[in-house]
């Protein structure tokens, strides 16, 4: 017998429909952008759809074509949100760059994509006008802002107006329907060897994800939320907050360039925002400038922390000094991003506060529509015991599959399965919560056993004398790979190397205290702060343990 | 240029997905059924997903093909809960029948959708004997209970029994992967008029619909939940809520055919349930039960009431004595059924609790994935202002295309695209807050306004000697059709019509007052409880009104 077809309307999930949704059923709900040109601005849900169709009919008449690329550089505001939907929903394909990347990436990564039309705020101006002689496939550069802020003088060809473009439109535009797989956009991660590849997101992924990233065991969006993305709009699309907040009619509120302690909570308390995320840094200022003028927060009631581990410190201080929820958060370029966010099972509830809160520590759980697992280096299925920790490998359908016009898959085979690795080395628990432990090539190896060097630097940073702390493995006669430890002391602070491994003791295994220190003046760091571990190892490749 | 493809994962949205990330992620959370046998039984997610496996295995070896209608007659539990994985995961169609149904209905019902095997529950042995010999597609009966329970005698041919089914296999099966688009249920409508006729859902639109029914803004399920569906799961898959709760991973407790007050506030309690889902009448009950016995909830936080339209006064009595929150909602069978759902917006805050309630008391909003619109007569939009009401249509990924083996399609046009005419009559205010009026075919057309019926019998049945009112079109040779309030008095009460029409006079516009009244002993009611208002217009065709 025949299989039976479901008898349901058929209908392309497609990113222009979120905004269509937003303007029918919360058109009065505001925008709030705090502007590169220093005020703020406010709009609604209806007239940010009607700009979105308006851009996208400005884009048709620049002679872009579907599957075209048109790149952003730019803060979170609203035109930034408008061009999200603009260009995606007309079929072009959003390429939102990382402005804090060097010239050089930027100009790669643009290249690599062939851009056809970048925008940009007017703060990179400048940067524009240094990266346009080595931007071929670049045909239009649109600066977004009004004809009162356009530039003078500029060294750009025909350098055009946002604002005239979006004005000399008359909006009867209408949002195509097509295929749901077709790219919506583009976001590169910036490997820490290598170049930077391209994730190219789809309508179906990014639907998806969205419906995912709502869900209360996720960020927990409604419609009564007042939404602020601290995460940058060009760091995998502020993790789908411009998605989310239309799909719930929520008010969204976008900090533009202004990301340090003050203005951010003058932002949040004036616009009464009770959901946030972001980087643990940018909470760090918010936390130190709210502690400083001994400051509450009236709205504000949760918040995702994400993009590197959520130091435990600082997710107490937010619940016990200011009640703010954290909720700890793990994704990827790669994963659109979110995979896993950490939240309490109903069994969990008799726990004691402490019990609570090595749980909610953890990286957390796979939101449904992702499925995580953890392999040797055989690849073999390691158990979900809490101890052993392995390559975390994932899939769903907002999981790549490969990068931008690259043929090669980066997929490995589980159980019959493909499955992205993530390149992180995890735990994860019998109740399914995930911890990151390390880098899979940071780990160091020694004796079949893996020690964490993520594990070995928080202890190290701990020290007071302590200004930053780097683990590599160095090569071992016998065990293979052992711990070196690179410090780099405090000014003025005096430090052994005794000390240092003296303060190791009784924190964790003996077998896994570094066998060595190396003092250094500075330890080299990417351009978005990481550190360069790969350096790092080239520099101490010839260094001799005293163990072996 | 040809449009770009997306680079992501391409993996089908399946029903099997859900269960199996339950048995992985919350492996042991529980799921606890009160018992067509009496008992309380409890297992893990960890144990229904091998037993869905299992019972995937016992259908193949029966002779199930893809595609193959699967038919169940049974209440809320365990076994069912593995017949709507293992029936849909493995490619085949489950097929909920409403056991409340006239007995020639059912038979219609299987008939139509050629079920090849039917699985009930103990308790309808007697039914299913006496439908047997109608039923010429069904090869296999099996009863959902073990050995112990097997009756001793029976006129079914070759009973199967369901746990020795289960039993006999091993549970080595592997959840297949295929089109999204295939069907996964049906489930029948029992209109008013004409035959009961079969929505056919698919994996794709089953997984959108409970992605968007655990978001916040509907029923707002977590990990942290424990949900009690006292919604029948032949009532369009309970609404949802056998998927949910495996999606998030939340503990499921079902309550078996035992839904008076007493049964299930003792099963609240005792499972620590957090959230339900119903229809008013199950509520009152409990209600009743509980102010009785001047008890609290401890742990229900939450319910979704719908089905039909929730009386505020529950609304309030929930809330205000017993601190559930209750969260309107509505849909139909041919929406999956969720539509929408009554949450406030950000900007309702500052509201007082009385105009709060007003919002909430309406059917609400769609879910992002569902539209909606509201038309004249002639298709032809009407706006959203609160005031005009049309006939409400509605269009989405998991709403109906068309009916099962039915070709011809039950869509309307409305600029340029197909809407699902619901039947219904409704308003929807400035905030995309709609509100049911009517039933399109039981709105009264007086000289181009409508009178809803409903409101007309609200009033009436407020008056304390009135036991039931229906408000029904009389034809009128000027003003078309005017109204006709049909009333049953109260066993003893006196009512006059003159005093019956008085009671309107201050509650709505005079033209909406009804022409006459007609006293009745009876007012004829459906299989399901509804009032038989064709009938009554059958009735009351010759019916003189004093005005005409």
């Amino acid at each position: 017998m025949a299989r039976l077809m479901g008898q349901m309307m058929q209908m392309p999930l497609m990113i222009s429909s979120l905004l269509t949704h937003a303007a029918r059923h919360a058109g009065d709900t505001e925008i709030v952008s705090k502007r590169v040109e220093g005020d703020l601005h406010r709009y609604t849900y209806r007239d940010a759809e009607l700009r979105a169709r308006k851009l996208a009919q400005a884009l048709a008449r620049l002679g872009c074509e579907p599957g075209d690329r048109v790149a952003t550089l730019a803060w979170n505001g609203y035109r930034h949100f408008e061009a999200y939907f603009g260009v995606s929903g007309s079929g072009l394909v959003l390429h939102t760059i990382n402005p804090r990347l060097f010239p050089e990436q930027i100009a790669w990564i643009a290249n690599d994509a062939a851009d056809r039309v970048l925008c940009f705020d007017l703060t990179f101006l400048p940067l524009v006008e240094k990266l346009a002689p080595q931007l071929p496939s670049v045909q239009h550069y649109v600066v977004l802002t009004g004809r009162s802020h356009f530039p003078a003088q500029t060294s750009l060809p025909n350098l055009l107006c946002y604002e005239d473009l979006v004005d000399a439109e008359d909006g009867t535009y209408r949002w195509p329907e097509f295929d749901e797989n077709t790219a919506s956009s583009i976001c590169y991660t910036s490997g820490t060897t290598g170049h930077p590849k391209g994730a190219v997101y789809s309508h179906r992924s990014t639907l998806l994800h969205t419906y995912g990233l709502v869900m209360p065991d996720a960020m927990g969006i409604g419609g009564a939320d007042v939404i602020l993305p601290v995460v940058p709009m060009f760091h995998v699309n502020a993790w789908g907050t411009p998605y989310a907040a239309p799909m719930v009619g929520a008010k969204l509120v976008f900090p533009g360039p202004h990301l340090d302690g003050k203005s951010l909570y003058e932002l949040l308390e004036a616009e009464k925002v009770s959901f946030s995320a972001g980087v643990p840094t940018v909470w760090l200022g918010l936390i130190n400038f709210a502690q400083a003028g001994k400051l509450k927060f009236s709205t504000l009631r949760r918040t995702v922390i994400g993009g590197s581990a959520c130091p435990p410190a600082m997710m107490r201080t937010l619940e016990s000094e200011f009640a703010v929820q954290v909720i700890h958060a793990w994704g990827m370029t790669e994963m659109s991003p979110l995979g896993t966010l950490s939240l309490l099972k109903a069994k969990h509830a008799a726990l004691d506060a402490t019990a609570q809160h090595r749980i909610l520590e953890k990286q957390g759980k796979v939101i449904f529509g992702v499925d995580m697992a953890i392999t040797d280096d055989e690849g073999a299925a390691l158990p979900w015991d809490g101890q052993s920790s392995g390559n975390l490998v994932v899939r769903g359908p907002w999981v790549i599959q490969s990068y931008f016009g690259r043929t090669e898959s980066p997929l490995v085979a589980l159980e019959g399965r493909q499955w992205f690795p993530t390149g992180d080395v995890a735990a994860i628990d019998a109740d399914a919560y995930m911890q990151i432990t390390d880098r899979s090539k940071d780990v160091i190896k020694s004796g079949g056993e893996w020690i964490s060097s993520i594990e070995l630097e928080n202890i190290a940073m701990a020290h007071p004398a302590v200004l930053e702390a780097a683990a590599i493995a160095c090569s071992h006669p016998k065990w293979d790979e052992r711990p070196l430890l690179v410090v780099v002391r405090k000014p003025g602070a005096e430090l052994s190397r005794e000390q240092m491994l003296g303060f190791f003791e009784g924190k964790i295994a003996k077998w896994q205290i570094p066998d060595d220190v190396a003092f250094v003046a500075e330890i080299p760091h990417t351009a978005t702060g990481k550190i360069q571990k790969l350096k790092l190892r080239e520099m101490f490749k010839g260094h001799r343990l005293p163990t072996a």
